[in-house]
């Protein structure tokens, strides 16, 4: 039998979801999302222009671009900005490259017009998987922005074709555990983010063993634990789009 | 008759203070402060060594650096990241400095022990006002952390001598206004920033009138305003201590 | 039936695997590596020493780092320096991190002794695959540098615990295809990159699909698909091996 | 009574003010200005042209940009370039901005046609208050410059509304001192700078207590300091301006 | 009698040369040039357009441009690349205009049409006179990119109007050596580059003592013995060329 | 018979050459030289320390690193400050490895004790042989800060073994002119920079034809035209020590 998780979660189960909206009242969308102790400002800002690089190619239609960064305060010892050390690091550039992937593998870009939806995330407190937290607020962020556009009758239908949420899954002492917290995280022999859409398609799967390797296996028993986690963050997302899409709050 | 503010104000009227502990649970002490819709998340967080160069020069005691940033999402159109610049623009620079100068005022580096207390200020909504909001939130988030360390017995009495909290006044169409929002701001004659202590001693006094100049007495009236803001500001900062240190909140 | 591949491979062919051994000689180790047009320098270079953030953290052993660069003229229109833009742009930096953590899930770091092993790939010709012929050729580099430790008697044992290789395979047309060129890898539907070890365990698992989604069935289709691949370069990889270290070549 | 002042000055009698024009021949003006020991190069150049922010947002008039630096051998131990640490430092952009604000308070933007006025203050030798004489200096400058553009009849009258020069005061040891030099600066208690038209409007105060808090009648005695030495200063450029535009030179 | 070199060549005697054509198939025109252990890829990349700068200034024709690199595995011991360090150091500059200016003192740039030929070497073993290897190498693969042009009736006659190589010499224990290796450069006491055209005409001389001066005889003989050198390497320019053309190979 | 010079001077004659020491106070030695109307601010400074690479390699002594700029102002059309394009251009860069190289090759590093001469030319006035008046000036400040070592006893015997000087030559229009203005330097077919010793040995020689190439018969002319130039400017150089030695002024 198993050693309990450090906080006594079940192997399966997700940590407490917790969803504010509004967070940044002048974002087009923002939500604050929390995973437990992991805490994340998404926000969805509309820029009514494209990237020159669409112009000058010939490209039609809008472009999604996401953005990630950790407050200095988010983790126990204080994080230096990026901007002090003068660049991003390598593991800020994957993460903000992933959640924008997996956010315009749901967005049909010519159905978002000639607009620009930044999506930033800045974590607020870090305990373990902020780049699925990342995702799976931006989605709602990006929802609620595109109602403006929406409200506002600045394009007539939602370019978004499904909803999009992430999960992390690892091996920790030859155990599968869903939604990794940092301690569980830091020790895990493989470690795994899965991104998958509302529908139960699979955006992206990359999953890594750097002190170790894996096996099929290993590979299949922990994407079936994400694809449960996911399923329940899907619905979590939908309630909560229920609930402030109804209510015109965003 | 002046022309009543765009939000109603009285021309000697603070818009409402908001304030709410513990925002970012990893620093030592928090605190998102509003100054209407101006809201900026102020995080203390004391770090166990002191900068290089007070080693190389052999200055005792701690010390206090302060940084200030605005969120992409805090201002209507969407303000790229430092980062995506490459470098901190001047405004921000002059802001991170006052932050710190106006707190050091108010600390005894000798009595913080071989510590640096980071300020970090960063504006989740823009609307006038940012650095003297970041100011007067700073001091009671560097409040919450001194009493982590005073309660971890690490340091013996508190190095704060004196609170300080900071407000903007300015002329606009010739009349002095308190705590002025983004529209009065931009459109303001001359604009004064005044840092000030709970016994009500100067810090800064920081005027400039870019389009215009202003005179002894308009000067004079200004501080005037400044004052009267400040004592209640001050009043603000004891209430929300006096609550949260007896709490043991930070 | 599918429609034949531009090259006239079958789905399940690679393309022809070129090695040269001793393109950098000051190098302790260099191939040239080609997966048909794609062809990368590999070079393995040990610096006797660690990075200074082991010291302070007191990890012992060694440490491997990797750095990518696609040569000016490694594409049909010349593709500016990273010098020349002053940044290395987020795709180099993915890969590079991609190459460091597949050589460093076969390495022992203990049995490195304090050296550090430069993993360095330049492009010379890009035609698809870059990072799977970098990984696959890093790994031969790495051997025969490692070799001259061993011959030189400065480590005991080689630290190298089974081999590497990486290779691609994607959806195109609805098709899974095994290791696709540029033409292929720009309009697949799905790309994966799989990174095995001699032995048949997973070491990264990346697949993505970026203008659609996919289902756990065409993941496993083209995991399967990988695995060939995956167990012929292993092949090609001992084969290269027994002649260059039989040879003392490197 | 107070100890005399390390230059054996009274408390309300600036340094020895000299002015040489034409340090910089080709600049269209410009003045080495020395406050003491203090020496600053003052050059202004017009540029027919405005930055692309203003067309951008439409508008109207000149533009004027001050740039500050110190050379290497302006202080008694070498101080390195800014290029040299890849960034201007904080002093310096705080300096740059208010040489700036001050000058563009006294000149019509609009009188100035499609130019920018360049002003660079480059400091030869540093004695404490090198801002303030890159402002008085600075202004000169300007005015010299300004006469080549009415002499080539460019432009049909002055945009310089009024004159403008800069002073510090400070209290040192308790006592308020006009026009400190480095020595008086590094340890006085409250340092100000105070920035003035010819016609006696403030165009800028900024007064800060680092070490130190201040009160109002403080404050009021360092304003009356100021007043007195900037009515001599403006007495200074008015005699230096009638001999030079007298004569043509610039 | 002198001692005898290092590698036991004459005085006057170049190290073997060795030319390989077509290093690099995408670019336009490349060759892998080797002057003894020192070796450069050198490639030519033909760009239809011009710099910006000559738009702007009305300048006719076309443009050539030059960047030099040392791969990190061209030295004995690994020499970190440009981007780690942010910025390219000042020798990189130096050979890099040097390349520049000697290939467009033997081209028409008239003739070149809106064309930009750039010039990439890149240098993957280093034992001296890199930057004479490069110059050499770069005619070649310059002439065999203009052949492209020529072929691909895009200009009418070749933009070349001589042939250009370059060669390194050095008093050496006061002997005047040819072509200097690495060992025999770094204790040269003076040290000179020639750059000539294959007409026998100078387009460079570049001739420094940093450790020591010399004599107008010196250089006499210096200048003599890079003349012979010179005049062999265009012979051997020339043999390649004849071969390469003809097989129309490039 | 050749046209006359634009500014009437004989072709081997050196336009006006000026002096003058103690331009920058705080350094240990300072001239503003001039060459007609190009004037440079040459300053040395002496640093008691030596660069981090010293003790690293063990080298021994002293060393003297020169660096150069052109102020915005010294050009007629004002040129952006180095920091404002966030790098220093390749002109700038060959330029202060050029003065560092002349300098010392007239300096025994050995004599200089652990000590940086840091020379610092600074361009008021541009009208072409900037480098050259650098480098003449520069020698001028460097034998000053020396004396001032030695007048405080901390170096036993001066470290310079010889003066060194410097000149342009170029050929205008086919004639052979000493000393380059600005208008013949742009349009010269062939620019030399000769930099000699008191003694007549050669410390650099750089001579390129950008536009055109030069015979060894042209090379001669030039460089028996820069031998005489450097020869009167040794005499100048002599006299202006002779004088500010004796008086003890630096």
């Amino acid at each position: 039998m198993p050693a309990p998780r450090s906080d006594s979660r079940l192997p399966a189960q997700l940590r407490p979801i917790t969803l504010e909206a509004g967070i940044a009242p002048y974002a087009s969308g923002s939500v604050l999302i929390g995973f437990g102790n992991t805490r994340v400002i998404c926000a969805a800002t509309i820029e009514p222009k494209v990237p020159s690089w669409m112009k000058q190619q010939g490209v039609k239609g809008g472009w999604l671009t996401a953005e990630y960064s950790m407050l200095p305060y988010s983790t126990l010892d204080r994080k230096p900005r990026d901007i002090s050390k003068g660049k991003i690091d390598g593991r800020t550039i994957e993460i903000q490259r992933l959640i924008g992937r997996s956010l315009r593998a749901v967005l049909d870009l010519q159905k978002l017009g000639e607009n620009t939806l930044w999506i930033d995330c800045d974590v607020l407190q870090a305990d373990g998987g902020t780049r699925t937290a990342s995702i799976t607020g931006a989605y709602l962020a990006a929802r609620l922005a595109i109602q403006k556009l929406l409200d506002a009758k600045k394009i007539a239908e939602s370019p978004l074709v499904d909803s999009v949420a992430a999960v992390s899954v690892g091996l920790f002492k030859g155990e599968a555990l869903l939604d990794l917290n940092y301690v569980e995280d830091k020790d895990a022999e493989v470690d795994a983010n899965v991104v998958m859409t509302g529908r139960g398609q699979f955006v992206e799967v990359q999953s890594s063993g750097e002190e170790s390797t894996f096996s099929q296996e290993q590979l299949d028993a922990l994407l079936g634990l994400a694809k449960s986690g996911l399923q329940e963050l899907a619905g979590i997302q939908n309630a909560f789009l229920a609930k402030h899409l109804l209510a015109g709050a965003s």
